[in-house]
């Protein structure tokens, strides 16, 4: 029998109203004759208040490895307490249904914690429950460690969960509910005439994802897009038996129609590092991001242009807001090592991007781009391309009127 | 090494502060050399939330069966989190220690959730981590069932899951840190004079925790009278290095002043049924506790008495008041079948006791109590007595009078 994976979470498991109604939907797809493992979020807050016990419990003074794995304990009960409480509802419509955990589920991760990553299903009852009728309900974020200790996937993670539950039970897709009824060409909260996407390509959510847009996590469009599973991102506030198409994630040989251009992202966590007057010579571009990578700084655009003096270049990169403090540290400690005259950071910085698989095919995107921002007087200060997506880093209090110009540029506008 | 196994119940450890003064505790204790495990409840509070979360998600539908199981899903998450908790605000004071799930620690019970039995543990590696120097953070109140799943030990069931860790590691004793410095001689509250009991036996603690004093679980008594665990109440209230001498709980053979009577325990949930005109033929009377039995209605004390017309007795027992509604149902629906007359419910009484393995030696000592009572003009109304006890039903509104007056009758008022 086909197989789904649902999952719902935290706004929409946020209280018993809520969980109700997503028993609602699940019950309505289980009568459709699939079989369903629903996974599950804490309820909304209750992550917050469990960390800041964690918190308060350890106090400043311990290294991350004498925390994570604890940590992971507290943490983990968020979901535990949902899946529990979801099973009750639907046993209460009449259906069978009962909770996994994640040492239940057996989903093994790397010891990671605070951050694991799926390592696979390690001989998991669960296809049998599901066989003999039961629906699974699977608490999300959580795995466990060889050495049978509790880990958690890091924030977001229960998309993460979904899809690998998906992959390991072959199912035919995972339906991610959420507070948003899809993926819409931009943030709708900053642009009204953004529209919802019918389909969009794994590669192009994946560069969503990781640009800015917060529907999916970055890592389970990933692994949607290596396990090939097709992810649905749909709301769950409607009530079932509304119309609730949302947005399918798919590979990109099943959409049809291919725009140029998807989506519009940005993100306002951007700080820029410029580092004036580096000896221009082998090997001191390789020692400056060997130290940034050692102390843990993803380094994301990187632009290197001649200076006025002989043999010197002047070094630009970017990395996150909350990371330029840490960085600028660290550079002014290694300063002679690595040989520049002097920095600067700027922090009042956004990335605008746009993404399209259509950029494969088509020429002349990156010039509509530039010249829409030029023609609202936008300075673009760095540029980033991969094969389906330009990237500019503006000053921040153009992030909006960027974005607007774009939509509009590349025809994303709703009607 | 030496071993000792401390509890904590949800006072102490009802937010941080509280959580800190623990640490701060198991902390001088470790220095002692003695390897520690400690066994925690929830957070005050949190397990009645719980409750009431699986309630909600449940309705009032559902059968025992498909409610019990998660149910302890839900509410063993209240433990997993304060165990992480006092794991971490150790190791913020440099002591190595992790947490224990029940899962991890292999503590087997049987399937009967939300009040499952302990059967032991199974190759469990809890003795190498605490031999490796880790203090063990247990949660409390929970263990797993064959089939894996989450099962909680009942209402108290910490304690029990303390005794039975500290008997699996053939600990030296069991700490049971509590919000009062020991076992009184009777309710201090109830009677400002009682005075803390230094030493009490198994037998002696047993008939005062089912008797109604709350200090420790029945369960927990029973199996540390099993394996002979010295059990040891004292306050979680004070600072590591106040004097907290707190009661021991031991075999009688250890007790060197025996008391005639250790403790005066109430208890006000009772109930006392009549049946007027039963057949007094054999096999009524086992017919009709067969039918409370099955019905899951626990009866207390039972007395026999001859009633006016030939061949008919009146037959009154107790039991909980909480059952009594039921048990009234019950036997309404039985009436013909059971073949007596009529019916009385007396919801308004109380069970008073006096407690002492010196009753075994002692003579005089049931009339002692009742004159005790008959000087204050209390009519008793049921008497049940053991090797060890004597208990007699009264009117609840005389509770106090009689608890005073036999306090002070054995000579157990503080100077």
């Amino acid at each position: 029998m086909a197989r789904t994976v649902l999952k719902f979470g935290g706004t929409s498991v946020g209280d018993l109203d809520r969980i109700a109604n997503v028993a609602d939907i699940v019950a309505a797809r289980a009568e459709q004759g699939e079989q369903i493992a629903v996974v599950v979020s804490a309820m909304a807050g209750e992550t917050n208040k469990l960390v800041a016990l964690a918190e308060g419990a350890a106090g400043n003074g311990l290294a991350r490895e004498q925390y994570d794995d604890e940590y992971d304990v507290v943490v983990a009960s968020g979901e535990q307490v949902t899946a529990g409480l979801l099973a009750l509802a639907l046993r209460k419509r009449g259906l069978k249904a009962r909770s996994w955990l994640g040492w239940q589920l057996k989903l093994k991760t790397n010891k990671s914690h605070g951050k694991a990553r799926i390592m696979g299903f390690d001989d998991s009852s669960l296809p049998d429950s599901m066989d003999a009728g039961e629906i699974a309900v699977i608490a999300g974020f959580q795995g466990v460690t060889e050495d049978e200790r509790v880990a958690t996937l890091g924030r977001g993670g229960s998309d993460t969960s979904a899809v690998a539950v998906a992959a390991a039970l072959n199912a035919q897709g995972c339906d991610i509910y959420t507070d948003v009824d899809g993926v819409y060409t931009t943030d709708p909260r900053m642009v009204p005439k953004a529209r919802r996407i019918k389909k969009i390509s794994f590669e192009e959510m994946l560069e969503m994802a990781s640009l800015g847009a917060k529907v999916l996590q970055t890592r389970s469009v990933e692994m949607a897009m290596n396990h090939n599973v097709p992810v649905r991102v749909l709301s769950s506030f409607l009530k079932p038996g509304e119309p609730n198409p949302g947005t399918l994630v798919c590979a990109e040989e099943e959409i049809v129609e291919k725009q140029v251009v998807s989506g519009v992202a940005y993100s306002r966590d951007e700080a820029k590092i410029t580092l004036f007057g580096m000896p221009d010579k082998p090997g001191v571009s390789a020692k400056l991001f060997a130290v940034l990578a050692q102390s843990g700084i993803n380094v994301d655009m990187i632009v290197q242009a001649n200076a006025r003096g002989p043999d010197r270049a002047n070094m630009v990169f970017t990395c996150t807001d909350r990371d330029s403090p840490f960085a600028k540290e660290t550079l002014e400690k290694m300063k002679d090592e690595i040989g520049f005259d002097s920095m600067e950071v700027t922090r009042d910085v956004s990335k605008v991007s746009i993404i399209g698989v259509g950029m494969k095919s088509h020429t002349g995107v990156a010039e509509t781009m530039f010249r829409a921002l030029s023609e609202k007087n936008i300075n673009i200060d760095v540029i980033a391309t991969s094969e389906i997506k330009i990237s500019v880093l503006i000053a921040a209090p153009y992030t909006e009127l960027a974005v607007r110009a774009l939509h509009t540029a590349f025809g994303l506008d709703a009607e």
